[in-house]
């Protein structure tokens, strides 16, 4: 074993800092025999003696024995020592539960590198400071300062969180709805390992067949690309909850574990990017990723939904409606089938309401999904019952009838199938024994709860079956030769975009009236644009610098003349290079197109559509740099104004496929231009069929040496 | 006792159709006895005998006493004997079971008018058919054949469901979670009580204290706008599940219960107008009304947080980001009474993290909230606390000392107090116990749906406050006097308008060339639009028959002849009345004002920007006639792109007064229209800074003695 696999699956720990007068201690303890932990078990302590009705060492080297993981529970003072301890016994993991480090201020982030430092010194693998520990529900190994239900339910979900709370949080509402678990990760204040790593290292356990993730923060923005690319993959989801939608959170973020959340938006369009599946709650976070784990990748969109109530199939079917579930219309040969099936009064349908007969014949689950599997446009069947809990009058004959004709349903093709609760339901433990030995695939999460998690297993599956349909899209930023000078002006910006293979409109630079007059006469005559060309003038408009629609001889060479003038009256000392003509277009859709340069997260490309859908309405859809057409294809399917390039009010539909290519070519020639550019924005793209072209542009150089993030 | 009461609250009951053999008859039967009913309970089977231990009588008037309400158990062919038997006893109520009613088609709805006149003949009130029935939790008088959780919790929550199956599934979700019921009513095919009945009975029904309603269709839309009304004005709350969101929706309702669920955008606007707190889920819905009944109306908008765990409060921070609900920054004096309780490496703050401090002295949580209290900017205090259940190690030591000082936190003043789960969670007996005895005001809900809950109580509370303020602003379709023909052409609707004092702009009708420039002339001399006019076109710019921004004598007169020679071109037998002349009005922002007849509400004004954000994006507030002005402001709140009024990009800001006023006399002129307006569309309104102006109106008439819905 090496690496993250000896710490989360150790074959011997010791508790660092043991005593019976300590709630933590009692708990780590405590927890190692719940799990039936198969190793050795030892515990040191300075002062000796007997801890937990166990003798202790007074340091770790005295055990004399090979140890895997050792859990610190000393004072920040102590801790030093406690290093040395360990690095004398050979112990190359270690997990720190004291907090009062990076997250209390600099002091405090001093005290954290002088302990990394030692501990890297030492060849030590660090979990936290600042963090509750792990546990591994699979093999009992377990080094966690906090509380556990039992008994233990073993599963193939991973938790990774930067909280140690939110993770007993996630970790006890899983106890509550039957939900089993693998490893639980806290990374605390993340000194040296951080959450990527161990995603990274998740991906790769067997034991762990889906990945939950709560994050403040990520550190290492590579790595968890990587990772979530490699996870995609390999058909391993990774469902994430990362706080920091608001100014608030943050704020607090900063003072629990020290961490930078970053820009939201951008983390949202990296999650869709990278195939992360990112949920608003933890309800959400662990019903998504327990209806992964039974269902794996879905084999198409349609869901059926069968319940013993008229009233809550119309739920289902508003729910369904509200996340974008399609339930299709179910095919001749599938109604005559539930017609033949059910009694007269009831109506087959999807939703299908099985009436109040089911309540004498609960076999009607068993014999209308056996027909509803057939349906060619199903893929999720999902019956709607509550399992019973431990109360009065719960296990009723109609509820113990139900769940063993339900459990009876084995589909045998690409049908998944799954039963879900009405509402949002606790799972008992005579619960579970009977879903155990009914065999069914249960989950309590209720019907909201359960629509959004089955869309969220229908966009991972759908992008399941894109990877395995084309491998060949690959994102590069190929074929873009960087500028042998930084296109300072909008006219060199657009210059180096042509180069690169972006489709921009015509641009002529006039220097004087007489040429401004035949350019555009060799435009055919029609309505011009001229813009004053001067290195030295950043904002046109406001020193009468533009004049559209300019049409005609005596219109252009007057139109000249006046720009110019005004520019020298506005700016004397600028240097005017003369006038560029370029055709006046009209019509089409305006789109916008920005590069800028995130902290965390490197070049990132914007785009949305013009006017009111950005400036209003914040409609944009963001990635990180490179992304290929079908990235684009995609983002542009995420706009809400996506409908305008459809052929809005009789306009000819835009060629999305070529927009696609444009927009990612101008993501290539971002990248060409290296880690100084800050921005790179295309404002307007004018899109109107399959004419498609910038109309203007303009690059920024980061500041020398600077490495500040974009305001 | 009288009404509805008597059938909510009987002294006595008889079950008809009473045996040992029927699940539905043991079950009704039972659920007396567990909600320790003490009245007298009757039982009548034609057949005689015993039943469920009990002796029956052979009819209901053979029991030779006054009984409040039977429970009819039998099957469609006997309902005709058991309503005169009822009939001839005296019995004023009756709840019908069988479904085979309008629910299946044209002969059920037959069979179904045919029982209501019966009972009708005989005064009989009906609840049903197709309907599990009645619960009364405080009185014990119940009438109810579906299963039942015990203990009974009683609480001020009352149910109204037109679906038993669903209002089983809220009534079971209320005991999970700890909440107690008042009346629970299923009203099934609702063939004479009604949902509105059952809510207008419930808003004087003084042990309930907030009304959750699961609706698939509103009948009687009149009683149900007055009784929310009247539940705003008496404080007591309304929160609703309606279905419909969705065609398939639609389309199951039909085959369910037989109803129409109507508009959903309109039943969206309804509820804003009338006070009635829509819901998404049933999750939602119960756990609203538990926190509406717990804090009753809130004082403010502020809201604080505290919780043990930093990742908790940043979580919090984030759903109540989403949800709109405000965490204020905490005033000095409390960030200094908070420093002072806290331990140093904690920070004070909204939210509040107590740190793992907390768990080696709970009482931080009381005295952190005494120092909240205090805040003028907090109106509602959320402590984040699971109460424990019954799983092994839940009654942990920190669990037990954090219930107890949570517990002892009694607010004084005008905060309101919430103790909320980390996520949603069941509650036990022994956590049912505990909470009573700490007299916490706790909600399993989570903080997800908490925030959404709280939320609801906002926008509730904030009615109630402006209702206090301010009784003046009544609804009222005064002073617009009816036209006397009908306005056929867009001039003459122009021109009602106008009469209506509606500000439209200036119209002038010029039969000759001469005329239109004189027309232009008089406007000032600016740029003008010219539009054929002709009762026989409806559409104008079809046949050419509009030209935009003519300026000058030559152009008017050019346009006058150009717009002629076309029309009259396009449509030889048209008669033309001449040539509209107008002002060209640019810039402001367009507006859309569309009045329709719905055929479940009546007339409907609908309001939106022009543009996309009605045609791409359906951006619209709607809302039934009459509207005040005030109502008119609170739709521009709801527009997605209200901010475009605010002064967008430099634009002078639009008189939000001046055009709420000018919106609610286009609905007061649509009233005056009478019942036979179809649609009345003011398209585009021009607003400008405060000149606000229609450009353009039609109105259209319903087809003679047509009453069919707008399409």
């Amino acid at each position: 074993m090496s690496g993250l696999s000896s710490l989360f699956n150790p074959r011997s720990v010791v508790l660092v800092g043991a005593t019976d007068r300590s709630t933590w201690s009692k708990m780590a303890y405590d927890n190692l025999r719940l799990l039936g932990f198969a190793g050795k078990v030892h515990l040191v302590s300075r002062s000796g003696g007997q801890a937990h009705g166990q003798q202790t060492f007074t340091s770790v080297a005295e055990i004399g024995e090979p140890v895997d993981v050792a859990l610190l529970m000393v004072p920040i003072a102590a801790m030093n020592d406690a290093l040395r301890d360990l690095g004398a016994a050979g112990v190359k993991s270690a997990v720190v539960l004291a907090g009062g480090f990076a997250e209390t201020g600099a002091e405090g982030r001093a005290l954290q590198d002088a302990m990394v430092a030692t501990a890297r010194s030492l060849g030590i693998r660090l979990l936290g400071p600042n963090c509750l520990g792990f546990i591994n529900f699979n093999t009992g190994g377990v080094c966690w300062t906090g509380s556990m239900r039992t008994p233990p339910l073993k599963g193939g979900i991973s938790i990774v969180s930067q909280s140690g709370a939110v993770a007993t949080v996630m970790k006890h509402f899983a106890h509550q709805h039957g939900i089993g678990l693998n490893v639980v990760a806290a990374t605390g204040n993340e000194a040296a390992l951080g959450l990527a790593e161990v995603v990274d290292y998740l991906v790769d356990d067997p034991q762990t067949r889906v990945i939950t993730v709560f994050a403040e923060s990520v550190r290492d923005t590579a790595l968890l690309r990587a990772a979530a690319a490699r996870a995609l993959h390999a058909g391993k989801p990774i469902v994430v909850l990362k706080v920091g939608r608001s100014e608030i959170t943050v704020q607090a973020a900063q003072s629990h574990t020290g961490s930078l959340v970053g820009d939201d938006g951008v983390f949202d369009g990296v999650c869709r990017q990278f195939g992360l599946l990112r949920v608003r709650s933890i309800e959400e976070l662990m019903f998504t990723a327990a209806l992964l784990e039974k269902t794996g990748v879905l084999q198409g969109e349609g869901v059926a939904v069968l319940s013993a109530s008229g009233g809550m199939g119309e739920l289902a079917a508003d729910y369904a409606h509200l996340e974008g579930v399609a339930l299709p219309r179910l095919a001749p040969q599938t109604l005559d089938g539930l017609a033949a099936a059910l009694p007269p009064m009831a109506t087959p349908a999807n939703p299908l309401d099985l009436t109040g007969a089911v309540v004498n014949k609960p076999e009607l689950f068993l014999e209308c999904m056996q027909v509803l599997e057939q349906d060619p446009a199903i893929s999720v069947l999902v019956c709607v019952f509550d399992v019973p809990t431990d109360l009065n009058n719960d296990w009723a004959p109609f509820a113990v009838g139900s769940l063993q004709a339900i459990g009876r349903f084995k589909p045998q093709g690409r049908v998944r199938f799954l039963a879900i609760s009405n509402t949002v339901k606790y799972v008992s433990d005579r619960s579970r024994a009977e879903i155990a030995a009914a065999g069914l695939p249960y989950l309590a999460c209720g019907l909201d709860v359960g629509m959004k998690a089955l869309r969220h297993a229908q966009r991972w599956s759908a992008q399941q079956r894109e990877l395995g349909a084309q491998a060949t899209d690959s994102a590069t930023a190929g074929g873009v030769t960087p500028p042998a000078a930084w296109p300072s002006s909008e006219r060199e910006a657009m210059a180096y975009l042509a180069g690169a293979g972006v489709a921009v409109v015509p641009q002529v630079l006039a220097e004087t009236e007489a040429a401004a007059v035949a350019a555009a006469g060799a435009m055919g005559g029609g309505p011009v644009v001229l813009k004053i060309a001067s290195p030295d003038i950043a904002h046109k408009t406001e020193v009468g610098g533009v004049l559209l629609n300019l049409q005609g001889e005596a219109a252009v060479a007057e139109g000249f003349r006046r720009i110019m003038a005004s520019a020298r009256a506005a700016q004397p000392r600028a240097r005017l290079e003369g006038v560029v003509v370029s055709p006046m277009r009209r019509g089409g859709v305006e789109l916008f197109v920005g590069v800028r340069r995130d902290a965390q997260w490197g070049h990132v490309l914007a785009l949305g559509l013009g006017g009111v859908w950005i400036e209003a309405l914040k409609d944009v859809s963001l990635r990180v740099l490179p992304v290929s057409p079908d990235e684009v294809r995609r983002m542009v399917g995420e706009l809400r104004g996506a409908s305008l390039l459809g052929g809005f009010r009789g306009a000819a539909p835009v060629d999305l496929d070529g927009l696609a290519r444009l927009v990612a070519r101008i993501g290539d020639a971002a990248l060409a231009l290296g880690d100084g550019l800050d921005t790179l924005e295309v404002n307007p793209l004018l899109a109107e069929g399959d004419r498609i072209e910038a109309l203007d542009a303009l690059a920024t150089h980061r500041s020398p040496g600077g490495t500040e993030p974009h305001p």
